[in-house]
């Protein structure tokens, strides 16, 4: 049952247009205290177009130990049977690796990051926790693509995300390219709420997370959208960020070329937007899809080793 | 039966490297009857790449009474139920018309453009005809896309083409875009011809249009190939030109955007190269996949009204 009171309401069986958003984009406007490393222009563009791209944000070189330990997890039995990991519907290759936080202190050392979580903290006014942390891989010529959808639309509905107040960290751990299935989005798009037809299957997410198919925008709706704001995909090196709104419009496309794409995403959510019972699905989704349970604000790391030389690694000699 | 003489055996039952071509990539060198609009400069980019191409070669008005006549034949009913028509194997949508030229004066006049023609004359060093002719079309948000393959490799083993002397032209009648599909190119993979594995079933054809599944690389080629000739997709506006030789591999990846694709494609084939009995299939594929009844020299038309100024339509009032 959708609730009377629900400010986003999706699932639909009737069709109903979208419509804009209440919440604001950048939610420490005016508020000294979360004042941060982005400038005015960087704020304004981002409340404009719903993310922000660093290209080589990182070193490359900072970025192998991740990938290192990526491969290690793919050779894992029992993580490769549990439900943190997600084949490829297809190939049945690694797809998602969910908690990747939780998995590994380098990965968890990288979500407390100083410069991003200082971002992080001054887009959501608050302090964060994580929400989910995933990997996304797609190997040579292997990896399918993502449909167009709102993260918020799903963490709304599935997991009782109440406000559009988190945002996505996304990292390349390996080059991201024209060919390789990088990331599209729909500069703009996170201004408008889209409601969904279709109502939420039971264990949706366990099929979801291969291949979406409720919580998918209309077409005639994504064309609108796709018309008013182009489609824009960031393409970079290793160790290039993204950041965008929870509710900015994104999918991608298969991997057409030989090259791997790795990335990893770290969903950060306000600590005053907590997850309560979904709006839109009749169960919760498991922890490490939705943290109900680890909540703690993250605090900012000071041990990384490399953080004091900018994250420049001795010459190899 | 492979015959033994055959010098590029593909449909194999055991795997066999891929090896360089020995047919010349430009076959009019040092003739003078075959001399025509391509300098040097363009003709060692052919040789080197396996492709040319001209950013907005004609108008793109001109291309609109092309994209008209192609909805008209949407909606032909009996010509959608012909084996000229393929469709989607996803949306069902249409995805390809065969025999093109066949179906319609303006496209047979297209194909017979003393610019285009000329350039392929040069190309093939002879007389050409048109092998086959078909329009691929990628609706928004629909089409899915072609997985890497040579032509070449289809049009010997299942049509028994002799030798690598054929070239094709494709001619954007939409934009074409990072976003909506657009065709995907491996410099310099002409050079290698790249046997393939796999019988060729009985009427093959019916089903490799929709989803290509023997005549494709194995996966460990294709990687050694765009390692060492990257992949390059060329984007442009309608009216932009592609010509891309019989053996250059190509692909192209499903449109994620609400703009469609819509590419035109005249295979030209030298008359000293007609199509004989196919090396590695049991049956001929039909006329409008295969020309072998109807392979008339093509004569450069002179009757386009637009010509004269090329291809400029008068001003609307």
């Amino acid at each position: 049952m959708v609730q009377k009171s629900d400010p986003f309401p999706s699932r639909l069986k009737q069709p109903k247009d979208p419509f804009l958003r209440s919440d604001p984009v950048v939610h420490s406007r005016n508020q000294h205290r979360w004042e941060g490393p982005l400038d005015e222009v960087s704020l304004s563009r981002y409340e404009r177009d719903g993310f922000l791209w660093f290209e080589g944000f990182f070193n490359q070189e900072r970025m192998l130990p991740f990938f290192d330990e990526l491969v290690e997890m793919a050779k894992d039995e029992k993580l490769n049977k549990s439900e943190k990991v997600i084949h490829d519907p297809n190939s049945g290759e690694l797809r998602s690796v969910f908690g990747m936080h939780e998995l590994s202190d380098n990965f968890s050392r990288l979500t407390r990051d100083p410069r991003i979580l200082g971002m992080v903290r001054q887009l959501l006014g608050s302090e964060v926790y994580i929400h989910q942390s995933r990997i996304n891989d797609k190997f040579g010529f292997e990896g399918s693509g993502f449909d167009w959808h709102s993260d918020f639309e799903t963490w709304h509905a599935e997991d009782g995300m109440p406000r559009m107040r988190a945002v996505s960290a996304s990292l390349m751990l390996t080059d991201n390219n024209e060919f390789n299935g990088p990331l599209m989005l729909i500069p703009g798009s996170h201004h408008y709420f889209v409601p969904c037809l279709g109502e939420t299957p039971e264990l949706n997410w366990r099929d979801s997370l291969k291949a979406q198919r409720v919580g998918v925008p209309d077409r005639d709706s994504l064309a609108r959208l796709a018309e008013r704001g182009g489609i824009e995909a960031p393409k970079g090196p290793a160790g290039s960020l993204l950041l965008f709104e929870c509710n900015t419009l994104h999918a991608s496309n298969k991997n057409m070329s030989p090259w791997p794409r790795s990335n990893l995403f770290f969903v950060y959510n306000s600590v005053e937007n907590k997850i309560g019972k979904p709006f839109a699905a009749k169960r919760e989704r498991p922890e490490h899809l939705a943290a109900r349970e680890n909540c703690t604000p993250l605090t900012m790391h000071d041990d990384f080793p490399e953080l004091a030389h900018q994250g420049v690694p001795p010459l190899k000699t």
